[in-house]
């Protein structure tokens, strides 16, 4: 793979780019020539750009050879971008309602142009901090989730397709590396890159550093992370990857997309949540002590399981005469087996999504990268009050997650923490 | 892929083309006129030929376009000559020993030319009729399996490497999935190919079919066996794929290699010797009860896991400061801790051996292709009792296999049936 043809677009490049590129000019209207071009990149890997013009709009992301937040030192193949494209489109393909339309995509620029998430669309770790609800979000969220893994799945799909597809996203390997190490690896050694609320959780910075019971669970993870193609998962889906308005959502950023264990997204996204909830009281005040709002979170982690777990089985149910090989219908052909087979299904997936979601959580707080719901926490011991709760909860559910027997007693924990 | 080059060869074109082929020929001495060619496959798959010249001697194995033993009626795709070449080039770079040299490799032809394994070298399922005890056996066969595994492993080998082997060996796609019908799926269900000695095992087959508990345990295995890439396995590591003197095991056939459980090779192995078992009683005589010969086999059952056991460790232990980023030394970094995980990916790959070897069982009691060991039984009834005990055996093992502490319970189970 050469990029022989890639170069760094800024505000003036761009417009010149779009003048070219007919399936992006076509989606402006007239007048080329008074576009208003904006970077609003605030993620940690790429360029994103918002194109207005006189008869719509559109975003162009454009992928760096290494990681933006760190800089040249931490070098990140662009390729990347092609898994984004291709991830978008799949996801797109089985989940329209929630994936953002791509128009465009120029692999040697490493190049999306995609549809505009317009406001009052906003970030939904921006909301979740900010203590607004959405109603639609855990009806949304699992309708994404469903779809996208249950459809990339051996559920539904030949092993052929399914070996074709696995093969494909293997290319993508620089990211999962990358997701390896800053999820599974760092934050259990000393590492550079690591840092946390200094010095109140340096303890409990070094207990995950000395706990190998800890250690023994993340590494079965890490196992799973690396050998299972379950499906496609978007590979970083926590709550800056969804964009969120009353009632749109939209989930963005599939660059950590490859074949992996459902578990992986699931977990990210209650996890996230669950790091929103500890955040909670670090946002509290005499105005509002977000009492409320913390009952909301717990509803929508309690909804977004419950609604994915019906929604899998449903298309499980629609979809069990199709192709997929995994459970043949001549085999699990009378009600009680094909009731044990789902129960014994998810059952798995959702242990594994609780170890995930603890593995996600804990490398927020004591990893490379941490989570805006803490970091806008301004007072240090407050913010570590937050932190070392959801690091203590975190630590038993990654332990003890087969002992969960429903998604009501992770919540109960949650609360009892 | 295309095999416009292809043609199937018989004694006289093999000799031309050996000709034309100076890294075929160079093997054979002068006198290229008077090569003794003989077609001795006696495969499910393939055409093979032995090649004796005046000074050296090979052996050519050429793919067909379908499963020889079933007709064209069962195509399959001859660039599983390929994925044998390659996984024959990678295993015996890890394990020479007990691997024959690739002399040469053409795909268009779907040939592998390579060392001819002289007699007394005998197919090892053909010595285990025989009663013939082979002493280095179990070392062998640990040896081979836990070199080949672990150098193959994420243990060893890099995040990059691993995907970029994966990704090719996805590839053998269709070879993988006729294992998983004949395997996982057709034993369990109402197929054309499945067969039993009827009418006497009538209602273990039906057994079979009805058994809801082991339709979840085998979905459970056939999910392991489609989705998880932890090893370079073999892919049908059963007696017949190896070939034995008192001296020398040399492990051949390895056309279903793909990245699969390191459990699927070591349970084919370990079952076929517990399907060997169970066929003596057929075979003893008022001359020879067999009874020391069975012992011999289920000594070799139980040093076979040990001494892979063993090696394993052994191997990951030399290892743990190379290139492998499934155990950080810097995590995993307390005796402690080291034991713990090596136990743990131990214990877990024992249950997916046993289980594998289960489902390796059943299906050549109740699916389409059996086994010599019992078909050689010529009285029905006989043969009828012996596979009854492996296939209660078999189903036992694949349900109970998590209660399994040690091999040394497994062999008493068997010597219990």
């Amino acid at each position: 793979m050469t990029f022989d043809g890639f170069r760094p677009l800024d505000e003036k490049s761009l417009a010149e780019y779009i003048k070219a590129t007919p399936a992006l000019s076509s989606k402006l209207g007239g007048k080329l020539d008074h576009l208003q071009i904006k970077e609003v990149g605030d993620g940690n890997l790429n360029f994103v750009f918002i194109i207005v013009g006189s008869a719509g709009s559109l975003v162009v992301k454009q992928a760096l050879p290494y990681i933006r937040c760190i800089g040249e030192s931490w070098p990140l193949t662009k390729d990347r971008a092609y898994f984004e494209a291709m991830a978008l489109k799949e996801q797109g393909r089985f989940c329209p309602d929630h994936v953002p339309e791509v128009y465009h995509f120029d692999r040697d620029m490493a190049l999306i142009g995609m549809r505009y998430l317009e406001p009052p669309h906003i970030i939904l770790r921006k909301g979740l901090i900010a203590g607004i609800e959405y109603p639609l979000l855990a009806e949304h969220m699992s309708e994404y989730m469903a779809k996208t893994l249950f459809f990339t799945s051996l559920l539904y799909t030949t092993t052929t397709e399914h070996k074709r597809a696995v093969a494909e996203f293997c290319g993508n390997v620089e990211l999962c590396r990358h997701t390896g190490q800053v999820v599974f690896s760092d934050p259990y050694k000393v590492s550079q890159y690591n840092h946390w609320t200094s010095p109140y959780l340096d303890q409990d910075a070094e207990a995950v550093r000395q706990d190998n019971i800890l250690k023994v669970e993340v590494s079965q993870l890490k196992s799973m992370f690396c050998e299972r193609a379950q499906a496609l998962i978007h590979g970083d889906l926590h709550t800056s990857s969804v964009m969120v308005t009353h009632d749109s959502t939209q989930v963005i950023d599939p660059e950590f997309a490859f074949y992996g264990p459902m578990g992986f997204d699931i977990g990210a996204f209650l996890g996230n949540l669950i790091l929103a909830y500890f955040a909670q009281d670090g946002h509290a005040s005499q105005a509002n002590d977000r009492m409320s709002y913390k009952s909301w979170i717990l509803r929508t982690i309690e909804e977004t399981w419950s609604l994915f777990h019906k929604k899998f089985i449903a298309l499980w149910d629609e979809n069990k005469d199709g192709n997929g090989e995994a459970y043949l219908p001549p085999i699990y052909n009378n009600p009680e087996v094909w009731q044990l087979v789902q129960r014994k299904y998810m059952e798995d997936l959702f242990h594994d999504s609780l170890g995930f979601g603890a593995a996600k959580m804990i490398r927020r707080i004591v990893g490379v990268v941490h989570v805006e719901d803490m970091e806008s926490i301004t007072d240090d011991s407050k913010r570590a009050d937050c932190e070392r709760r959801a690091l203590n909860f975190a630590k038993m559910l990654m332990k003890e997650r087969r002992t969960f027997a429903s998604i009501t007693d992770v919540v109960s924990g949650v609360q009892q923490t």
